[in-house]
């Protein structure tokens, strides 16, 4: 087993879903994705928080062992996010943004989280990923995530990041913003001709692409999940359960890896989704993951 | 080998989508069907034309072995259909429908196509769907199709007919309609409930979601295709492919053997998309199905 280390924010969403609303619940990327990647590996955390943060919520990462050394808090209020889904779930409208402490966020990577092997790059700002890179040693395998926003305001700094890290998880539609492609069939090789040599595209219910340049695809679809609570935190899941598993190899990802890393993405993300926030995600059990992973097989089998 | 008899639409079809346009192009449920079904087995078509249908349109058909014994020549035009795809290409705007011959269709089924074993009824009204039923002896297998319009229209009608049938293939968004549901996934169980064996829900450039009663859910994705030139008559070809397979093995289906029906499916239904009207579907070869079968089993390989 080797370490993790994520960078991203940590925060606290009001949600409002067809199944009811929660105000301040926990979120955040590096949340997310630290409660799902500690379920097979050790995770190293780097954020930034407000005064305001609760201690239960330090206390729920570190009872999975995630290392909070590199937990910054700020003067000031934690990153708040509030936003509505209606209909088919699958895009969130955003009420209100407000970035607090997030906005002067600048990632400092504690010196005993240097030689991580392992690095994700959850979706902040350009600039900041690449000075997350620049301070880490030799990792065997990064990866990143990025948003609509970034990649129509720091277009630049977006690509110095895509031509240095390994895979890329991203949402089907920014995929294709990013490459002006049609769909994601198309955008997949233009999207790694930047860098990665591979590609995750999340398609929440649709499951996900997975494209290596030296491989070509593999799609598989989501756990078929019939009641879907809040879909907050889904993407997020599904690079902790991804990033987990290979950091749990400590290896190079060989190409099989990288499929298994998906579906292991893709269960724990079905979790998340039953529940508001990461209610259900703090609950699952290895053997609840085990099971569904079994189930999966029989799902995609022929 | 067994027969597969079809009753549905035969049309023309005028088409805008981003790649360009045709007008009156060889359109209709039936045609894409059979041509689809006609790679893998004899097939039987039942339906209406107008005195201005093209004589190549029927030799076409013919030269697949397709019986045209039922189809009907009646005074008038044939059905046409005017519409047009943007941005995603997953849905369609109808701007003219000229229902012509096809507003007083009366399938009538010969008697020597009353022995078919296996049945599809197309996307039409769903009274004349369960006539066409009252007509056959005893068929092994039978499904449907259906539509928005009939769902809010006919439902009694159409609740008949659920209730005869083996297997209904099925949109997403009417699969939702039909059972008020809010995914896929939790459709499925209700819509079998109301008397089919099995579902399948086709999700264009997803894929699809089989679920059967007794073996719960298979969901494999479409073949990827990097360009979509006109996703026009898609579904009909799954259904095509899906019952022209189930067809040719001539027995009461296995669950295994509906999971290859839906693959044979979404592989031909691949081919159909990438040029307009059936231009692509009508040259594909054996070879190059069985090749692109082939690619399938890789993309959905762990």
């Amino acid at each position: 087993m080797s370490e993790i280390l994520v960078v991203g924010s940590l925060a606290y969403d009001s949600i409002e879903t067809p199944s009811g609303k929660v105000d301040r619940a926990l979120g955040g990327s590096a949340n997310y994705f630290s409660l799902a990647a500690s379920m097979f590996t050790n995770v190293r955390l780097v954020g930034v928080v407000g005064e305001d943060y609760d201690k239960k919520d330090i206390e729920l990462l570190k009872s999975r062992q995630v290392d909070m050394n590199g937990m910054q808090v700020q003067k000031g209020k934690t990153f708040h996010w509030e936003g509505s889904y209606t209909g088919d779930l699958n895009e969130a409208v955003t009420k209100k943004t407000e970035l607090n402490v997030f906005e002067k966020f600048n990632p400092e990577i504690p010196a005993s989280f240097k030689d991580s092997k392992f690095v994700f790059l959850a979706n902040i700002s350009p600039d900041l990923q690449l000075k997350v890179l620049s301070q880490v040693q030799k990792p065997l395998f990064t990866g990143m995530d990025t948003m609509n926003f970034w990649i129509s305001s720091k277009l630049n700094d977006l690509k110095a990041v895509l031509s240095k890290v390994d895979v890329v998880l991203i949402n089907e539609g920014e995929a294709m913003m990013l490459t002006g492609e049609a769909n994601a069939i198309s955008a997949a090789p233009k999207l790694c001709q930047m860098g990665p040599r591979a590609l995750v595209i999340k398609r929440g219910e649709y499951g996900f692409v997975l494209y290596q340049k030296d491989q070509g695809f593999c799609i598989l679809p989501a756990f078929p999940t019939s009641k879907v609570v809040d879909p907050t935190g889904a993407g997020d899941t599904f690079a902790g359960g991804f990033f987990g598993y290979l950091s749990s190899l400590n290896r190079v990802p060989t190409s099989s890896d990288l499929k298994q890393a998906c579906v292991h993405g893709t269960i724990l993300a079905s979790f998340t989704i039953q529940d508001f926030s990461v209610a259900a995600l703090a609950k699952v059990t290895k053997d609840q993951f085990l099971a569904r992973l079994k189930d999966y097989q029989k799902v995609i089998a022929l």
